[in-house]
């Protein structure tokens, strides 16, 4: 499982990362990722069983699942939002290194097990003391992403042989500052888990609610 | 997760919206969320438990389950029909801002989420009083998908910069008086859901094979 | 969801066929599906319960689903050369049209309801009179899937602007007759099917290894 | 099912193999294959059953599931290790033949069937007698892998014209020695399997955190 000794032979010519590989195959199976691990999300969304149906009725069944559909669609807003970000990084991206490839593996690593603390809290949201873990296991999740995501930005600004020649690795790795505020934000829902678990996902969702305007303003004020 | 500082140093120069990116990536991810719903519709169909199947015979159950085959068959032409549509739109497109991204977040959120309604409505078809709010379900969720692409469109059309430019956007905002019909159609298939479960799904695979002749006599027509 | 009056302004220009797109994006799309319908068979292989483990032992009950393990490479042995056929057909295509979209999209509902059938005759194989149903339904899925693979082929090759220029339309459509004998092959298979189903499915293996290694043969003799 | 005569038509023209295709659809084919296979990994962990969750807290029946987690993270490492290495062999590809397609296509039936091993082994990792099945079924898997990366190493080096030009193929031949000692290691690792279970997992997991920074570190020497 090594790339063995014809790695000398990279067809990217001396003076190149090892490893390196253009960014159009890391976006293409990022995007794969993405796309599964967000329609991954919908088998979470169980069909209520008949038999219990044909006694409560389905809509009051349905209705009950309340969790499960806010659960699915603020992990969904979450994904997308990621996966636009990551268009940003790589827009700006020539080439990858094998530090680049794995810290998007790690990103990649916690988008694609989103399903599960999804589908966690969506079925522990009532649960009494067990809703607090359930809630401090998803924010943990984003945490974790959040921190993903700014290693990601880390390894590809710290080598400008790795940027389009106009981009500006300083600035970059100055913009890492805003992302604290962010990962300091997900540390706060990890503590509010254990006050409330459905003002938790309430936050999430606002969050995500947020992060989509923001850009959208941006959008606006520069276009 | 903000797009930070660095944006500033967009690659398509000055003037350009914020965030803007080429439709190629965007149309890559859309594929790869179609191509995973589509796909995932088969999960909906259930193998007979064998303990069941001594009793019974195999024939039979699987007869038993005819409304799952003809919501798979509905769905999967719906989904289709959509991708290809989808086509055309980003077929006039020469990039897309963060308005353009979310709305076709918004339609991927919906058609990502149709093995839901299609899992219910061919668990409940035949399930009495339940079997309305089924398929209300189901022609609520192919309404909202008619709006989430009227909304692409929009956004598409609204800025001149972001198609080619040998695409009219007057010519384009005009065609989504068109949509208006399909979308009236669809709610009417909600009124229909409390009339007769099936028949309101035979009027949605009616809806879906008109929808692929149209395209295919428009095809002839001009080819 | 219609194209409107916007598909006038068709970036092909005047002549095209209306609503023809490129190759590249309908063999993404088709990409995606094929290697999701190839993943998604894994799903068909279940670890058993670990209570009835205690009283029979791994091993026993893993040796148990042998018709699974079958039925899984033989179906992915299937989808791999629809695959690689269908990179033939699109590797003479210079763009498409609708009729082609669609003879694709029948095609890939066939490719994507592989995982039911496949679970179906695994689940059933050894279940006496049930059997022959179970296998009478694989082996008509394959014919489903020649005839689909066919008409694509058809639609493909009747309109030389669809191909590229040094491809002839008529050699094309010659080599349809070849098709004929894999396709009444299948319909031998659904016969077979109710004199034995394990004999069926070999025959089905035994077909996809010839298959591989005519397409392998090929290679040396030309290369 | 076959290429038919029109393929005496072949597009890159004569002295090329017979049903040579360039790398890029064998690359977005397999980049699927790769992301949904290390997407439905997280289909393997289980929500736990509320009802059991009233009896013992969410807390302790989630710890109790750490060889689920364990194994995901695990194979999600070799499934990525696999994939930059993928990447490693098409960098140098100019074109594949069907023999290349078909090898490439038996490394991509392991790889999707990665999940079913994985389930496996967290399921029976502290099954007494049955976790040494497991873990041996889990270790042929990743042989099973490793020799079949070796075989699609063997089949692009053999062929000087499947290569870019400034590859040598006695160099990429030279470099399957090297496989020789991961595919050995594998064969250990099976024998390991019956002395103790979560030793071998914990191996299969040094193996990959090795592979990793191996590559990391390779990348810092030459960068």
């Amino acid at each position: 499982m090594s790339s063995g000794r014809i790695s000398e032979l990279d067809p990217f010519g001396p003076g190149t990362p090892r490893g390196a590989m253009t960014g159009r195959r890391v976006e293409a199976f990022s995007d794969g990722v993405f796309a599964i691990a967000i329609t991954l999300l919908v088998l979470d969304l169980v069909v209520p069983n008949r038999a219990e149906g044909d006694a409560e009725g389905l809509g009051h069944l349905l209705a009950e699942q309340w969790p499960a559909y806010l659960a699915y669609i603020i992990s969904f807003m979450v994904i997308g939002i990621i996966w636009v970000n990551h268009h940003t990084v790589f827009n700006k991206v020539r080439m990858v290194d094998r530090k680049v490839l794995f810290a998007n593996l790690l990103l990649l690593l916690i988008v694609s097990a989103i399903p599960f603390p999804t589908k966690l809290i969506a079925e522990y949201l009532r649960a009494g003391a067990d809703s607090h873990l359930a809630a401090a296991i998803y924010s943990s999740t984003m945490l974790a992403m959040g921190l993903a995501y700014s290693a990601l930005w880390l390894a590809v600004t710290r080598d400008a042989r790795l940027l389009h020649e106009h981009v500006d690795p300083a600035a970059g790795r100055a913009a890492i500052r805003r992302f604290g505020l962010g990962n300091a934000l997900y540390v706060c829902t990890i503590g509010l888990s254990y006050v409330n678990a459905i003002l938790t996902l309430a936050v999430h969702g606002a969050l995500a609610v947020y992060y989509c305007f923001d850009q959208l303003a941006g959008a606006d004020r520069d276009g």
